[in-house]
């Protein structure tokens, strides 16, 4: 557990997050190829997202269900770019209860399918709209290379499916759900990110348009946060779907889906890491505060164990008395797994009234009277939030560059990467070549991204905005 | 949505249960064979099940984790009674990303052997005993005839499987888990039951023991609701997972797994329905309280929005203020869903300054200020909440009956069934005649169940305990 044992942040980002993953003991690697498993430690991260996440949706009116694991094929097939897109990523089961099945099944990569068939087995007017439904599942996508938490061939998510009369309503939905993530991230998972739409190329597979949110890693690459979709009447005319409107006349509901996922503690696990572990947000930290009696101190283990009890009440607290293991040791095991506040304890802090608080984020320590202690910690652990938030926005302006040259892009992605903002002519051939020359893919357009002329950074073409680009997970 | 419409209550329990279970919008039949679409209405009650329980999980320690959907055939074949237990329910993944798979993927039945080969990668010392997990999760079991709730081939469940040094913490958690799923359905779900051990022809594919609640229905068949195994040291013989002891001495831990799934919320829908729809106990009723204004009555209107707004602080409140639909029919819909408490108001209560309230589980109707509503509601919810466990403990212990002769047995199973209390020799010969004659199993050996002499109901021979027997589903 010593420091040296961590592999270097800066050198190789991706090394470090596994070796992180593993030590802090966030999840571990399934004896499933590309699958994983998330230990408490990781799985009480995505309990905090989806207590956050889950109110929002709520108060949204939009109501949890579930619906099967399992797709018949013929179902996947019904959305001509839908079943294009997922179907070399399906895992199938072909034997049930000992036989072979007639009609195989996927299972699900998402659930537009086996939903919009109930939805229009359940409406026939526009009185049973807006339909409002979401739930947290898991799905799965075969995927050849995986990353534990980035990339894995199961993973937990929730999936928002809403259907809606108009347009219009159809489109606040969409953007209603990227807010919430916005606000997921920004508020709780304390990253920063841009909201956009994608390029044709990078839509989902049957959506009219999708929006994602985008946050920038510490190696200049860029993580698809979450996304949403507006699906407009792409699915609802192939599953041949329509309600009465007010006049009596059949009009094909709008539909949208918008998803996040157990990838997002992979960006939060990067976004705020450094040399010796992770650094947690307060809000999402599962231990807030972690009490270190320096072992062998007997008035300090008292004191501790009285303050484990006071300080319960109001924050996530863990009194650390394990055997055999010296303060240092303690200390670094607790910074590896990201704790803001560490509140260590000597005797003589005890006969002088007073404890010293470590900050995870900044290592700074403070020696604090016992009087108010309660008070001051719920002050630090507001300032940790909101500092490594601003950490974060700070870090993605101080990476985003504003370019006109073809050769300034290559630099830039050829060095520090970052987000690029740059202008381009919409042609997919000119993303297809920028993608070949330098990784780099568009990741969005940003939302009120102001109409400006330009020239395409790759062919010189007309342009009307300037799209981001980066290279991605 | 009139009362003519739902299948008569005591006639046919089964006709009706499948009938309110659609017409409630709890769930709905899905397009796999056997699997099913929990609806927002029922999904709502099983959220408020995961809240409660998850609740005592975490008091007890038991952290939540997450453990993969597949299984490598291999890893079931581990336990030899576990893979003989549930290799005819099982679905196979014989496909993945495009490929046939060189080994066999199982979806996951119960979690037992992928839990617990990491277990073994986790742990050396006894340091790192006793480990407290518990997930929420989705399962797969093939069945041939399937139920809304009470029998899919998925369902949700949450699965806990906890490891120690002892065989006696061991079976002090088998025993607290069973009685966290006691209080689950003695306090939330207003449900009696009988906690016992099960007889080895009962007993879960692997387990040293099992122990279970059962409770009954109103047709007089026995719901298992929830078990817990001792393990015994079954598993870590099987994984050859050893620990060292603080003698330095290997030893093999001691496990017990233990859970609760949606078919409990089958069992909620029975034990408490009637000719009208459902009857929800307060605790778990998405909704507690409608407000019902009399259509077309403007003050009522009025006054009900501004009640909305005040209840709302304190309970589940729904206003219903839909379209053409007359004052009666709403009363049925309401009452088919079972909400607790319907609040009344006409123009007339409104220059009254009083509300009419109506008791969903006994149909009385009371008249109220409007002073101290909140305090009245409160009141009726808890009574309501009491009454109904009151009225079905009554109704279990009028259907259990202490039974001496055969010919009473099989008269009790030919005509109102019920739980029978009789002497079992606890040879699985006579366990099996006796199904084969009434139909009835063991369904557990009540705890606390005091050595008697007797003879065995069906052979004669000596035998020492009354078991429970009744028809199961």
């Amino acid at each position: 557990m010593a420091k040296s044992q961590l592999k270097d942040f800066n050198a190789d980002l991706s090394e470090w997050f596994n070796d992180v993953v593993l030590k802090a003991e966030l999840a571990d690697y399934a004896p499933v190829k590309g699958c994983m498993i998330i230990r408490p430690y990781g799985y009480a991260l995505w309990e905090g997202i989806q207590s956050f996440l889950d109110k929002l949706i709520k108060e949204k009116g939009v109501k949890n269900a579930y619906f099967p694991l399992f797709i018949p094929i013929h179902y996947l097939q019904k959305e001509k770019e839908h079943i294009k897109g997922f179907s070399p990523q399906l895992a199938i089961v072909t034997i049930g209860g000992g036989e072979e099945l007639t009609e195989k099944l996927a299972v699900r990569p998402t659930s537009e399918t086996i939903m919009y068939g109930m939805y229009k087995k359940w409406t026939s007017s526009w009185r049973e709209l807006p339909i409002l439904i979401n739930q947290w599942c898991n799905v799965v996508r075969w995927e050849k290379r995986t990353y534990l938490f980035l990339r894995t061939s199961e993973f937990l998510w929730q999936e928002g499916h809403c259907a809606h009369l108009t347009s219009k309503e159809n489109m606040d939905m969409v953007l209603w759900a990227l807010d919430a993530y916005e606000k997921t991230y920004n508020d709780l998972l304390a990253m920063y990110g841009i909201k956009g739409v994608k390029s044709d190329a990078e839509k989902f597979a049957g959506a009219g348009s999708t929006f994602s949110l985008e946050c920038l890693m510490p190696n200049g690459k860029a993580l698809q946060s979450a996304t949403s979709h507006d699906l407009s009447q792409n699915f609802s005319k192939s599953f041949d779907w329509t309600v009465q409107d007010k006049n009596k006349a059949k009009v094909y509901p709008y539909q949208n889906s918008w998803g996040l996922s157990t990838r997002s503690i992979g960006g939060l696990i990067m976004a705020h890491g450094d040399e010796n572990g992770l650094k947690l947000p307060p809000l999402i930290a599962p231990i807030q505060v972690v009490i270190v009696p320096i072992p062998g101190h007997a008035t300090a283990l008292k004191l501790a164990q009285t303050l484990n009890i006071n300080l319960k009440k109001k924050f996530r607290v863990n009194l650390d008395t394990t055997d055999g293991e010296t303060a240092g040791f303690k200390f670094n095991k607790w910074e590896l797994k990201g704790v803001p506040l560490r509140l260590e304890i000597g005797d003589k802090d005890v006969s002088e009234n007073r404890v010293t608080l470590c900050r995870r984020d900044t290592g700074e320590k403070i020696t604090l009277p016992l009087l108010d202690l309660d008070k001051k910690i719920k002050e630090l652990l507001n300032t940790i939030q909101k500092s490594l938030f601003a950490q974060h926005k700070k870090f993605t302006d101080d990476h985003t560059f504003t370019v006109d040259s073809y050769d300034e892009f290559k630099k830039i992605m050829a060095t520090t990467r970052g987000f690029i903002k740059a202008f381009w002519c919409e042609n997919p051939d000119c993303e297809n070549e920028i993608k070949k020359d330098t990784k780099a893919t568009t990741r969005c357009l940003p939302l009120g991204s102001k109409e400006e002329e330009g020239k395409c950074i790759h062919c010189g073409g007309v342009s009307h905005h300037r799209w981001l680009f980066a290279l991605s997970y």
